[in-house]
C-alpha cells in the first residue's frame, strides 16, 4: 500500500524537514522491522537526508546548489525551470530508509528533507513501509 | 530473478527514455504491488528520473552537467573519461520505484532515463521486480 | 537485522573501497538471492559505486567535487564543514544493491566506496541483507 503525504512549500527553493511526518506513517503501518521507501512524484523537486540541527546547513545546501546550477543559463526548456529539473536529478527523487523497532533508523544528526527547487507549490511524497 | 535490459547509446552523452521497456519487464513479472529495482552495472553511466515531455529538459540536464563537470580538467585517470565517472557518481547507478496495480508508480511527468556519459556504447540495465 | 560496519578514514576527503567488507556481511547473512541495503548514518559523508581499478578515478572524483563545491564559500554553518554536507546530499547516503548466488550483483568494474567529506573520523555503515 502506498501512502501519500502532502507538503506545502513557500519559496522558490526550500528544504522542508519531513522526518516526523514520515515517522508517523511508519508508526501507523505497524511495521517494527523493515524498510521505508520514499518517492517524490515530481520532476522539479527531490528528497535528501542531511542535518537539521543548524538551519544554516540547509540554507548552505540550497545557496550552493543554486550557484552551481544557476536559475538562468541559456536553457532550452521553455518553462524556465530547467535548473530545478537538473537539481532534481542531482539530489534524486527517492530514498530507502531502514526501519528498526518501529522507527526510522537514521543517524543522530540525520533528518529527511523535501527539496523544493521550483516553488512555491503543493507537493506530494509517496511512502511505502514494508516489513522484513 | 534479475532481468537484463540492453540499451544502445548513440552519442558521447545522452539521455534515453527506458520507461516503457522497464514497464514491460514489470508486466512480464506478474507483480501487481511491489517494488522495481534498477541497477546500471557500468561506471561511466547512470539512471535518473525526470521529465520526458519536452526533450529540451534532458538536453539542458546534459549540457549543464557537461559544463559543471568538464570533459577535460587535468584529470589523472589515463582513459580520459573521468568526467563520465564523476557524473555517474552524482546521478547514481540505481533507482527503486514502487509498483502499484502492475504499473510503475511514477508521477505524471516522470520518466526513467538511462544516462550515457561516455558513449556511444552497448549498455545494460539490471531489473529486479519484487512483490510485497 | 541491521549489521554495523566500522570505517576509519584518514584524510579530509577520501574514498574507501568497502566492497569486500560488505560482501562478507552478505555471505554471513546466508542470503543467496535478495537485496543489500547500505545506509551511512552521518551527514558529512556518503556512499557511491564507481571504478576501483585505477585509483586515479577516485582521486579525480574527489578533486572535482572539492572544486565544484569549495571548502570555503561564505557558508553560514558555523562548524565550517558545509561543503561536506552539500557533497553528502549530492552523492547520497544510501545504496541498494542486488544479491545473486550469494554475491553482490555489481558490474565488472564496480566497487562500493565510502565517501569521507569531513575526515579523518571513525565512521559507520549500516547494512541490511534481505532475501527475496
Amino acid at each position: 500500500m502506498i501512502r501519500q503525504m502532502r507538503v506545502k512549500t513557500n519559496a522558490r527553493t526550500e528544504l522542508i524537514d519531513i522526518t516526523q511526518a514520515v515517522q508517523r506513517l511508519v508508526a501507523e503501518s505497524g511495521v517494527r522491522s523493515g524498510l521505508c521507501y520514499l518517492h517524490v512524484p515530481h520532476t522539479t523537486s527531490g528528497v535528501t537526508i542531511n542535518e537539521n540541527t543548524d538551519p544554516n546547513v540547509g540554507m548552505d545546501i540550497l545557496k550552493e546548489l543554486n550557484k552551481v546550477i544557476p536559475f538562468d543559463d541559456k536553457y532550452g526548456h521553455s518553462e524556465g525551470n530547467s535548473a530545478a529539473h537538473i537539481k532534481s536529478s542531482l539530489v534524486g527523487v527517492s530514498k530507502t530508509i531502514m526501519v528498526e523497532e518501529g522507527r526510522l533508523a537514521l543517524g543522530t544528526w540525520q533528518a529527511i528533507f523535501f527539496c523544493e527547487f521550483d516553488g512555491p507549490r503543493e507537493r506530494r511524497v509517496m511512502v511505502k513501509v514494508m516489513k522484513d
